[in-house]
């Protein structure tokens, strides 16, 4: 049995990533409506999955909330998306023929930030798959990091996991020195280093981001070289907050799934300045839809919302 | 107008990288006949397509040597390839259906030590687009690095490029000291570093070499940061050398178009025990198979070059 808010505008707060699509609505007053989820929506990885990802997990959250999927015409999209930083792929989704009312996109790291901070000025670090940090305030935004695997990514899950695999080779050529570290890595694998290179060549971020969880695990049982990774790695990002903090934020928060095991590697200094998310990035792309929309409205004079 | 040698045996070595395949006809008795070259012979990046550019390489110095294509039969092969250490690529290689009277398969490393050793005991020190050492002894074999652009290959052009890139990108987020060395890349590339990440994220690691000139001009202009990643380019694969060394060759060259520009970055010590390289490495495939040949002799008890 569905419901119907007839002609109503809904609103609809979207976080596209590598891995998956996670869809929000509410109603233009704020309250939440359902829920979706559905697979990686990465443009740079293909356009047209992307889209179909954006979709259905409204599709999914329209079914949720016990809404027809005939409102999708009544929807006003926030779309947070990885990579549309870069404008070749910003003006690809800006280009599609989409389902919606109108649709306000942005980046994930934006939706991130703003979700962080329930919309207010702040910056993020962000260290899950890749590393980066974000700054988002009235007059100003700021992108650190954000290399991607090939370039950098210092810190991030895929760069552990390639730092190890790294060492590993290096201790096979008795190059460098044989650890529990290297131990474990190959137990993990199950492959002797030659098989190694070949199964790796052609391994994704995502490939090296699963073998980070036994470079900690190594830490712990006082392993130097993966000491050393890690302490590479949190110098660099502890770099990026400072340039954050630099700015002057109000607030900064650390999301992404390396984050919380990066956490005690900080300074006590950099420790202290940092606050917990408050809210996802589905809704932080909502408080851009909205931010967007206020802006529109002041542009003609009328209150968008209220126009609906 | 076409020479025949009838039914007599030809030898044929041939050395085929990712760039290309050079064929090296001689008579059993070591008379040079002609050389052929054609496209890259890499069966890691296409199977078949390494084996028409061996084909077309014979083919070609078939003709330099003014003999007919109908010699394929008589032809025996020593053919070194990239790649062929990893046994599926090594199986797949001696599974094919080759058009010569028998192939003697070893890789291109292999070849390229017995070329610059002539045949005898030695190292060599490779270092081009990738990097690694090669130990080919009566009773050892020892091969170190080669371990491909993502893994690893320091000190190579690829490696020398990517950090190069590294740096610029860190200099664009004040994380690290804009120099001439960032100046350059970015002038070479025509891109503000945003666009170079979307375009350098799927650049291979030709893409890469062809900026390490760029940094050992900066190193002459007295660039840190340049300076920074020869030095520490240079130190692995001084430390490949001294692997090698301590095993006793008799004699240890350097090949590949970055060992010139990274010899003087060595100690005196090192560079007292280099070597040139006396033959090339389509000589030494074809050192190869006169072992092989003779091996296979010594177990019938007769000559098989004499047989035919």
């Amino acid at each position: 049995m569905s419901n119907s808010v007839g002609d109503k505008t809904i609103l609809v707060g979207i976080d596209g990533g590598g891995s998956k699509c996670i869809a929000r609505l509410e109603t233009p007053e704020g309250t939440y409506l359902g829920s979706g989820l559905s697979g990686p929506a990465n443009p740079l990885y293909g356009l047209e999955r992307a889209q179909n990802s954006i979709v259905t997990s409204v599709a999914y959250a329209l079914e949720d909330a016990g809404l027809d999927q005939d409102q999708f015409p009544n929807i006003i999209a926030g779309v947070a998306l990885a990579g549309v930083n870069l404008p070749s792929l910003y003006d690809l989704i800006m280009a599609w023929d989409h389902p919606f009312k109108s649709m306000y996109l942005t980046t994930d790291l934006h939706a991130a930030c703003l979700g962080a901070h329930q919309g207010q000025d702040g910056a993020v670090i962000v260290v899950g798959t890749g590393s980066c940090g974000y700054l988002s305030m009235a007059d100003e935004q700021l992108m650190l990091g954000a290399h991607g695997f090939l370039l950098g990514d210092m810190g991030s899950g895929a760069w552990i996991g390639l730092e190890a695999v790294k060492a590993l080779l290096l201790a096979d050529d008795d190059l460098g020195p044989k650890t529990c570290l290297t131990t474990l890595v190959c137990e993990k694998l199950g492959r002797k280093p030659l098989g190694l290179i070949e199964e790796l060549s052609k391994a994704s971020s995502n490939d090296f981001a699963r073998l980070a969880p036994l470079v900690f695990a190594a830490v712990e049982q006082g392993d130097v070289v993966a000491t050393d990774i890690i302490c590479r790695g949190a110098a660099y990002i502890e770099s990026i907050a400072h340039k954050l903090l630099a700015k002057n934020p109000p607030r900064l928060s650390m999301i992404g799934g390396i984050s919380p095991l990066l956490f005690d590697w900080f300074s006590e200094d950099l420790r202290d300045k940092i606050s917990p998310p408050l809210d996802q990035p589905e809704q932080g792309a909502l408080y851009f839809a909205r931010a967007e929309l206020q802006k529109a409205a002041g542009h003609t004079g009328l209150s968008a919302l209220a126009a609906n």
